[in-house]
C-alpha cells in the first residue's frame, strides 16, 4: 500500500508505504491502512488537503464505493470502501480501479495529456483497461465498464480461469507469455531458455523471453510474435470501437514494446477496416507505478472541481 | 432517400421520398436529394425549421461532414455533405452515421429512452453499431467509432471482404445466416428449406432460415444457435467493455430475436465474467426504419439546443 501528498500539479510529495499483507484479512488491512492516511495527511502543514482518493484493484462501483469480488483481497467482496472511507475523514472522499485511474493520470498527466479520447491497457498479470472519452472518464452503467482485457479475440480459444473464452488478456498479458513459452519448452523446443532459466523451465516468465528474444533466440520471438499478433487484434478492435487519439499501454509487458509493435502495426495494416489502415495509436505510459496515486489524486480534484 | 419534418417530440410529418439511384453517380443524385429536401421545406408553414439533419451510410466525419468510402455510394468518398448543404440552406446542418444516429434515436425517443449507456447494433446486410455514453452520441477522435459490426471474435476465423478476421459482422449479420446455411445445403445437409426455397438454394436467406427454425427444421435451428453463438461472444464483450444499461438490437435479423436469445444468454451466464452473468441487457429497437430520420433530427436539436 502506498500513499502520498499529490497538488494539482501532479507533483507527489511525502510518500509512504506499509506492506498490505492481506491474507490477514480486512480487519487486519484496514486499520494499517488507515495509519498509512493519517501520517501522510499530518505532512501536509498549511497547504490544505482538498480530498481522499484511493484507487483500487478489481472491479469497484465508483458511485457506491463498493469492492466486487476484487483479486488477491480476500474478504473485501462487498464492502465498501467509500462509506468506510467517509467516516474516517471530514473530506471529500472519492475511489477507482486501478486501470481506470491510471488511464485518468495517464490523461491528465502523462502519455495522453492533450488528447480527449484514450485508451490505456496495462499489459501485466493481467491486461486491464481504462477510458476516457470525449476527455471523460468511461466507467459505464455500474462502474464495470473498460474491461478490454477480457474481450474475447478468439471464440474457438482457450477459456481462461475466470471462464472468459480467448480473451486478450489470456492471449496476450505478461503472465500469457511466460505460460506459452512454458508449455512450447515442455512439448520439447529448443530454446536458448532452457540455459537462461537455470534448467527450471518454470521459471520462464516474460522478462527472460524478452531478453532471449532480444537475443535472437527462435522460439522466444515466435512467443512474442503470437502475443503480438493477439495483441494487434485486440488493438484493432479497440481502434475500430474507439477511434481513439492515442492507446496508451502500460504494465511490465510495455517495456517490451520494442518486440511487439511491429506485430501490432502488421494488424493494423493488414485487418483493420480501410479508414484505419496506417494509424500508429501506440504510446508507452509515462507514469509507470505512479499511475494509479496520480489517477487517485486527479479523480480528486475532478470532484471537487467539478469536472 | 427520405426526408420528413420532425419536431421536438419525434412526430414526423409530411414524409417524402425518392429513389437513390446512385449508380448515376453523385452529380445526379445530389440534385434529386436538394429538390426531395426543398419540397419538405416547403411543408413546413409557420412551425419554422431550425435545420437540416442528414444520416448516411458508411463512415462519415461528424465535424467536417466528409465521407469516406460510403458503401454503394460509389465516387462519394472524400465528399463534404455538410459543406455541401450549408451551401444549400441557411439554417444549421448535422450530418451523421446511419448507426450512430439510430442508436442517438433510439436513446431520446425508443428503446434506450432513460438510459444513459445505451448501446446500439444492427443486424441486418451488416452489423452496424451506435454509442450512447454518459448520455452523449460517441464517435471517436475522427469520428469512425462504434463499429462494433468489425471486432474480431474470431481471430483464427474467416477474414471478411474488408480485410477484417473473424468479425461479429460476417459470422453473426442476416448475411451471415443466409451464407452459413447456403453452405452447409452446399454440403449436402438435408433440410426443409430446400423446399422453401423452391429448389434454388441460391434463395436462401435469413428471413427463410428463421421461418425453417420455428418450424423446427434442424438445420436451420443450427445455424440460427451458431449465429446466436457468435452474437452472444459479441454481446459478451458490449458488456465487458461498456457496462451497458441497454444494448439495443434493430435490424431484419432482430426478428428472429426469439430464435436468438437463448443462446445469447448462455454466453452471458456462462462466458462473462462473474458481476456480469444474470444480466439480461437485450431489448429490440423501438423505431425502425423511422430511427435514421428520427436521428438526424435529434442531432439537429442536440446541437441548437447545445446538448
Amino acid at each position: 500500500m502506498r500513499a502520498a501528498l499529490v497538488d494539482r500539479e501532479s507533483r507527489i510529495a511525502h510518500p509512504e508505504r506499509t506492506s498490505t499483507d492481506a491474507k490477514a484479512g480486512r480487519d487486519a488491512v484496514l486499520p494499517r491502512f488507515l495509519d498509512l492516511l493519517k501520517r501522510v495527511e499530518s505532512k501536509a502543514g498549511d497547504d490544505g488537503i482538498c480530498g481522499v482518493g484511493v484507487c483500487m484493484p478489481g472491479p469497484i462501483d465508483p458511485v457506491s464505493g463498493v469492492l466486487y469480488n476484487p483479486p488477491n483481497l480476500p474478504g473485501w467482496d462487498g464492502f465498501s470502501l467509500k462509506s468506510w472511507l467517509q467516516e474516517q475523514f471530514d473530506y471529500p472522499v472519492a475511489v477507482g480501479n486501478d486501470a481506470n485511474l491510471a488511464a485518468l493520470a495517464e490523461h491528465r498527466y502523462g502519455a495522453g495529456r492533450g488528447h480527449d479520447n484514450v485508451v490505456y491497457l496495462t499489459l501485466s498479470t493481467g491486461v486491464g483497461g481504462g477510458l476516457i472519452l470525449d476527455g471523460k472518464m468511461y466507467v459505464g452503467g455500474k462502474g464495470y465498464a473498460a474491461e478490454i482485457g477480457h474481450m474475447t479475440i478468439d471464440q474457438h480459444g482457450p477459456v481462461a480461469p475466470n471462464g472468459v473464452v480467448g480473451s486478450l488478456e489470456y492471449l496476450a498479458s505478461g503472465t500469457a507469455v511466460g505460460r506459452i513459452a512454458r508449455e512450447r519448452l515442455a512439448q520439447g523446443e529448443e530454446s536458448a531458455l532452457r540455459d537462461l532459466c537455470g534448467g527450471d523451465v518454470e521459471k520462464v516468465d516474460a522478462a527472460m523471453v524478452s531478453e532471449a528474444a532480444r537475443a535472437g533466440d527462435a522460439l522466444a520471438k515466435s512467443v512474442m510474435d503470437g502475443v503480438a499478433h493477439s495483441l494487434g487484434t485486440g488493438i484493432v478492435n479497440v481502434l475500430h470501437i474507439f477511434d481513439p487519439d492515442v492507446i496508451v499501454l502500460g504494465g511490465g509487458l510495455s517495456n517490451s514494446l520494442d518486440l511487439l509493435t511491429p506485430g501490432i502495426e502488421r494488424q493494423i495494416d493488414t485487418h483493420a477496416m480501410a479508414n484505419f489502415r496506417g494509424r500508429r495509436p501506440i504510446v508507452k505510459s509515462a507514469l509507470g507505478d505512479d499511475a494509479g496515486l496520480l489517477g487517485a489524486a486527479a479523480l480528486v480534484f475532478a470532484d471537487v472541481d467539478g469536472g
